[in-house]
Order: structure tokens, then C-alpha cells, then sequence
């Protein structure tokens, strides 16, 4: 145990200190470093297998709902941003320019994509005429650029890697419905891939996206309590056709503006799992998108027989689809055991000489770290289940974790304790702006989503009688 | 036939004006648009399909052969790029430099990555402690910036996408090694996927990646005759361990410097399997990447059974792995025949009321355009075979092609006369840069790799006793 204890102490307590406690575990499991520019990252291996993964799951969902995938020019002109009154105000501050190129000042500088809602418009503006164009339904894997000024790896760095989809449609219903469904999909993918519950729900004018009409956004609840934003899903409503001259000549004969729709998640999703199921030991993997499901650890390597044996499962699991690593490292077992820990990985399997002649493996789950013996015959089934028990079990501890902490608040001063005490606040707003400033600036929580509109509840900060059910929280 | 000569009469021709052929096949198939910043382009779903199954076939063979996916930041300060004196000579006229973010101008100018061997390097210095941490065998899929005089959509824009695969090894031997194993991924790849054949070899001094000690290439002929460096693998000896400080403690005790290696592919690809198979009819999509490996044409349509057979027949390839589209359109079988003849789709199945009356349907090849029928009762085993015919054929056809238009030349009018004819040209030269210059200035051309180093050939140049012989040819 003392190698065990070794390990734990290089990470910083999670309760005490949780921002500490996730640089220690984004940097010593190598999931990302700090990239040589302030606030850029890079995405290691560990952590980029994680990216792939969601990858590779979210892509088969916007393929099988009728999306297709394609590229757009990272850099934009400068007039492009400014043709959406909204969406320039919201992200000029942010944008980084590219004034020279090619040993040659630009004639117009150009901005990195910070989203690429204008430089899409403009090409659709271009290839859509009829309404037989219609839908369009795209998306783009790229990196985009936001210049911040508080970062941190995964939560919030000048370039991070996302998906965005962007459709549009002949009418307003057709553009909703795609903006509910995809934020549907966003859900389900958090549920069976994250196993990360969500709430999700409008957003407020103040929080919703610079141009959009409105803003539908997932919220996950971290280990500390606070909000993390993990996907969004925009309905453009004609904002960015009327800017971008997107038009169709309708069944009826008459030219109309399209309605557009945008929607995206990022790496941040990286950090959200981690900040979701970590512990003190380390990364709790969810298994779908874990690069290494399980690992086998030797025990008596030099055993006769045992190292074979070890091969000899790594290589049915891995035929079994099972992402599996054999650890033949010359590392102590204890080693092994934390370092495989505290990389989250889902199944450990010890294999050793008293196992193989009872033709079993022991087993460590590490969710709940339970230990348990599986019939070696059947391994690959019984991997198989467990990882699915994981998946299920790490979902509903994380429901009911963020179940138990959604508490009700009637004043600013309820409203305080609630989000001191690492909760979600549900309280009544009225809906102005004012009042929500005031929440924020007495409590430093936002509106995160509409719980509810329209209910007959009192506004918390200024005690009218309220139009909506807010979800209040500290955020990331 | 009114029908095809109306499309055939769009794409400009292809024997007289190959590069109008070119512009006017990306275009009409929706390959690609141009971007709004100019040499930008955008890659639209059908032609980001091809680069989807591209980076599949390639992702899988990087890692089979060890190699990790990470990512590593867009931005690369300015300071890096100089560290390396042959690398910033290269690249440094071509580089975007960003010079303001977040509204104010940075202290340090940034470039946008031309290629990443100095960042990645600068975070191998940091990571690379001990033989222990080699070899590091990682690749990265990004995009990349070159800003370009003249650009052609994939063949040469100012940002392209692809892959970047940067090892370190502990000796020259290992890295010389994995430089050569890549080079010899790649041209596999380009036969078996893309059905192109490639000449591989070193290249010269005048030619070798900026910073390199060797860059081995593959060229691949074009349609006109003239060569495409497809992909390029270089072995950078110590040039970037000692510029960027990659060094570890060796079995023996002392500190090395260690040696690294890079190689890429890009979107390029897309542009050489174009001018490689395509004709006067567009597109000639070589199948294992094609976005569609085959397309359902139903004839008499309208006539009882004939679609629901149409639409059984689409669900038994796809279940099969068959990339299949049933096109179900208004348009007339003529229009549609054009159409997927024009987008290059690899097998053509006509099905009307005598097909199914017969229990066959009537199948085309885009490569020979030969008709035939097949058994519908075992067509999924008939439409693999046939694509797995069609994709050797494409590469025979390609090779046999090559490989008769490599002349010899003796002098220089030969070789001016050679690849004025279309032709690669085999000559000796003596290895010195003179000659190579003069090569050019005469007949356009330029060495694209050694056929063979150490020969005793005359340079066709100076007369000299050659070293070596070289393909010389005019190049895109």
C-alpha cells in the first residue's frame, strides 16, 4: 500500500481542492498538456483516444439522422463577421486576426474561425436556389479559436476541437425540429457514452448565442457542484440567412429567406467526464469512450504459464471487440493496480498462477472498486457485462448525485447557501435582465436553463410574481 | 444520347484542355467549391467522403504499425520556426502570421502551422526523458496553412488538410527504418485504395523537405503526363532533436540527441486519384474510397414491383457493406446514367420489370463502361467481386500507362522532347545543382525521385560521367 499512497498523494485532495485536483489528474494521467502559447493545449494520445472515441459515436448519430460531413476554410474574412449585428458583438472580442500572409500585409485581415455560422451562410447563400435544395443537413469536425482570457485544459483553451453542425431548412418548424432533435441526440450520447446525465433546456437571452434566436443547451453537474455547459443547439431562426442572403424559390413561387440551425460540442466534453466521475485515485472512464477498457495485470509473471495465459485473453478480448491492454511491464502488480486506477481504466483483470488453476479471473470494477472472480471460459461475455454494469452504474450514482442536489430557493439568500453548498438552485425569475444580473452578482450563478417557463412562481431577486423555473448554478 | 452529349459537353476536354477539364469535373461533381479568401477552398460532402474514407484506410494502417493519434496547437510562435535554419528558409515565405487576438496585439507574433515539426518538437524536448520513453510514434490529422501564388482546389491551397506522422528513435538505424516502413505504407495504400501507382525514391537536395537530411517521395502520373508528389517521408536525422533540445539518457549512461523522422499525405490525394482515373466523362472513383460504391438505377420505375425491389435490393448491400444509393429521383434513367457516370461511382445496377422477370440485373463498370448481367440472387457477393475487379483494373490500366511513358533521354532535346510528349523521363545526372537547374530552365521539368543512386550513366546536362539516374518530369 505504500506505493498506492505514493500515488494518491501527488494528487490534490478533490474535496478540498478540486481545481488542483484536475490539473494534477488532466496532467499526470498525460490525457493533454500545456501547448508553448498562453491558453493553447495539446491533446496526448490518452486524451485524444478519448476525442476519437466520442468521435466515432457522435458521427455514426448525425450520419444515421441524414447529416453529412464536410470542410470550410478556417479563415474568414473580417467583413463576413460583422454582417450579423449580434454575432459580432459576440465574438469580435475573441477573435484572433491574421493581418500578414505570405511575407505580405492582407488587404483585409482575417479572422480564425471562432464558429463558422458566416463563412458556411455565405456558401449556402451561393449554392441553395429552390426548395428542392432543402434540407441542407451538414456538419464539420474542425478546430476553432476563441482568445480567452482564463483557460484551463479542456474546460476552456484558445483552440479546442469540436463538431458543428449547420442546416437549413424552408420553414421555422422544420428548423426547430431539427434544433430539439439534435440536442435530443446530444443527450442520448451523453447518457450512453459519457454516462453523464444532463439537464437540458433553453437558455436565457443573456446566456444564448450571439445571432441565435434562441439557445437550447445540456448542463452536467460537476463533482463540485457547478454547471458545465457541454452542448449547445441553436435555432437561427432568418438572423443569419437575412445576413448571408440565403433564399430558395419556395413551391409556391415566391423567393423566401430559409431558416438556419446550429449546433456543437467540443472537447470540453473531455473535461466534463473527468470533472463527472473522477476521484481521488484519478479518471473514472466511462467504458464506451474509454481508450483502454480493461486491463490485465500478471500476477507471478514469471510463473510458468501465466504470461501465455495473459496473451491468450488479450487476444480474445481484443477479437471480441473489447479494447484491452496486457500490462507486461516489469512494474510491480501494485504499481500497475494504481497507475490503471488513477487512468480510469474500467475493468481491471488480475491473472494469475491460484486463477488460471481455478480457471477464473479476478476482476476490479472501478467505479465502485469492487472486486469479484469470472469463469475464464466466458471472458469475454463476462468483460462485456461488466463494462456494461459500469456504464449503467456510473450513470445513475452521477443522477442521483445531481438529483440530490437541485434544491429549491425562494430568496437571494437561499439562493446563496444553495450554490455554497455545491448545488443546482431551482428558483423563480421574472425574466428581465436586471434580475438576473443581480443573482449573479449576489451569488456569482447564472441561469444555466429554463426549468419551466411561464409558471407562476416569485422572481428570487426582485420578488414579482415570476414567469419562469430557473435552474441557477456556478459554472464553468 | 441527346442527354449525354449534354453533359459530356460541360466538361471541357480532356485531351486538349486538361486543366479546365480539371476545374470543371471538381466543380460540377461538388467535389469542392473555391472559398471566399482567395486559394481557399471548400471541401463539400461528396468530396469529404472520399477524405473520410481516405484518412479510415490510412488511420488504420498508422496504427498497425504503433503509431498514436494526438493533436498539437494550430499557432506556432514565431521564434520556433527559427530555430531550425533550413526549415524556417522553406517555410518562412509562406507562412500566415497572426499578429492581434482577444483585441490587442501580441507580444510575439504567431504562425499558423505550415507543418509542426518545431512544436511538436518543442513538446518532445519536454516529454523524452530516457531510451526508456522511445520510440515516440504519433501522427496528428490537422489542418495546415501554405499561402500559395498560385492555388488549384486540392492540388494546392492555402490551407489543406492531413495527416503529420512525427517518431523519435533512439539511433539512425531505427529512424532510417520507420522513414522507409511509411513510404512503403503509403504506396500501398495508393495501390490498394486508390488503385495508383507510384515511383518511389529519394529526392534530391533541390527538392527534399526544408530541414530534412533526405525526403523519400512517391510520385504518382497524371493524366497529361505530368507528375504529382502523392506523399513524401523524411528522415530528419538530428537537424530538429538538436534545434529543439530531444534529447535522452541511453542504456550506457550519456545523454543523446536523439533522431526523428515526419511524413504526410493530404487532401492532395483527392486531386491525384482525380487526374489519374478520370475521362471525358468526369469522375472515375477507384472503389475502396469511393462515397458510393454502387448506385441503383430502376428502370420503368413506375411498373409494379420494380421499386420495392429496388429498395430490397439497396438494404441487402448496404447489410452487406456495399456503399449503395438507390437513386429514386424524377429524373429519367438517361439523366441519372450521366449523372453517377459523371460522380464516378464504380458499378452501375440497372433493375426494370425484364431483370426481375428474369431474376438478374444489368450492371455497368465506370471503368471499362462494359455491360453485363449478374444473378440477383447472389448479388452482393457479385457487386464485391466486381468492385474488387474494377479496383485492380484501374490500377493496371494506371501502371501500364506509367510505365510506358517512362522514356529515356541522353540529352537534353530527348528529354525536352520526352516530356513534351507526356512522358516521365529516366537520365542520368552528375548531382550537381547546376545541372538540375538547367534541367528546368530547359525543359520544365524537375527531378521527382533517384531510379537509381551510383550509376555510371552521362548527365544529360553537362556530359559528365553521372552518378546517378533520375525521373525528371513536369510536375503539379
Amino acid at each position: 500500500m505504500a506505493k498506492e499512497q505514493q500515488f494518491v498523494s501527488q494528487i490534490a485532495d478533490i474535496e478540498s481542492d478540486f481545481p488542483q485536483w484536475y490539473s494534477d489528474v488532466v496532467l499526470k494521467t498525460k490525457l493533454v498538456d500545456y501547448g508553448p502559447v498562453k491558453g493553447t493545449m495539446v491533446i496526448r494520445p490518452y486524451g485524444y483516444a478519448v476525442w476519437e472515441n466520442i468521435q466515432k459515436e457522435l458521427d455514426r448519430r448525425f450520419k444515421e439522422t441524414g447529416h453529412e460531413n464536410a470542410y470550410f476554410p478556417l479563415l474568414i474574412p473580417m467583413s463576413f463577421m460583422t454582417k450579423e449585428a449580434e454575432h459580432v458583438e459576440g465574438f469580435a472580442p475573441e477573435v484572433a486576426v491574421v493581418t500578414h500572409a505570405g511575407g505580405e500585409k492582407l488587404q483585409e485581415p482575417l479572422c480564425i474561425r471562432p464558429t463558422s455560422e458566416t463563412i458556411i451562410g455565405t456558401m449556402y447563400g451561393k449554392w441553395i436556389q429552390s426548395y428542392r435544395d432543402l434540407p441542407v443537413l451538414m456538419n464539420q469536425w474542425a478546430n476553432v479559436m476563441r482568445w480567452e482570457k482564463t483557460t484551463r485544459p479542456f474546460l476552456r483553451t484558445s483552440e479546442f476541437l469540436w463538431q458543428e453542425g449547420h442546416t437549413v431548412h424552408a420553414t421555422e418548424e422544420e428548423a426547430m425540429e431539427e434544433t430539439m432533435k439534435m440536442l435530443g441526440v446530444y443527450e442520448e450520447f451523453a447518457k450512453t457514452c459519457l454516462s453523464m446525465p444532463v439537464l437540458t433546456g433553453r437558455k436565457t437571452e443573456k446566456e444564448k448565442f450571439a445571432g441565435a434566436v434562441a439557445t437550447f443547451g445540456m448542463e452536467a453537474m460537476m463533482h463540485d457542484g457547478k454547471s458545465l455547459q457541454a452542448g449547445t443547439s441553436h435555432y437561427l431562426g432568418q438572423n443569419f440567412s437575412k445576413a448571408f442572403d440565403i433564399k430558395f424559390l419556395d413551391k409556391d413561387g415566391v423567393q423566401k429567406y430559409a431558416y438556419t440551425t446550429s449546433w456543437g460540442v467540443s472537447t470540453r466534453l473531455i473535461g466534463a467526464l473527468i470533472m463527472t466521475h473522477g476521484d481521488q485515485r484519478g479518471l473514472v472512464m466511462p467504458p464506451v469512450v474509454a481508450p483502454i477498457q480493461a486491463v490485465i495485470v500478471p500476477i507471478a509473471a514469471k510463473k510458468e504459464g501465466v504470461l501465455e495465459a495473459c496473451h491468450e485473453l488479450e487476444t480474445r478480448l481484443k477479437a471480441a471487440g473489447i479494447r484491452v491492454k496486457l500490462d507486461d511491464s516489469d512494474n510491480s502488480p501494485g504499481w500497475k493496480f494504481n497507475e490503471w486506477e488513477m487512468k480510469g481504466v474500467p475493468v481491471r483483470i488480475e491473472l494469475g498462477p491460484r486463477d488460471l488453476e481455478a480457471g477464473k479471473m479476478t476482476v476490479s470494477r472501478r467505479d465502485t472498486l469492487e472486486k469479484s472472480e469470472l469463469p475464464l471460459d466466458n471472458a469475454e461475455e463476462g468483460v462485456k457485462s461488466l463494462l456494461s454494469d459500469i456504464a449503467e452504474n456510473m450513470y445513475n450514482t452521477a443522477k442521483e448525485r445531481m438529483e440530490s442536489r437541485i434544491v429549491d430557493a425562494e430568496t437571494l439568500d437561499e439562493l446563496l447557501d444553495g450554490v455554497n453548498k455545491g448545488n443546482f438552485v431551482r428558483a423563480g425569475w421574472c425574466g428581465c435582465r436586471a434580475c438576473e444580473d443581480k443573482v449573479k452578482e449576489f451569488a456569482q450563478a447564472t441561469a444555466r436553463v429554463y426549468a419551466k417557463e411561464d409558471t407562476a412562481e416569485t422572481c428570487v431577486a426582485c420578488g414579482k410574481k415570476s414567469a419562469h423555473t430557473i435552474i441557477f448554478a456556478r459554472a464553468y
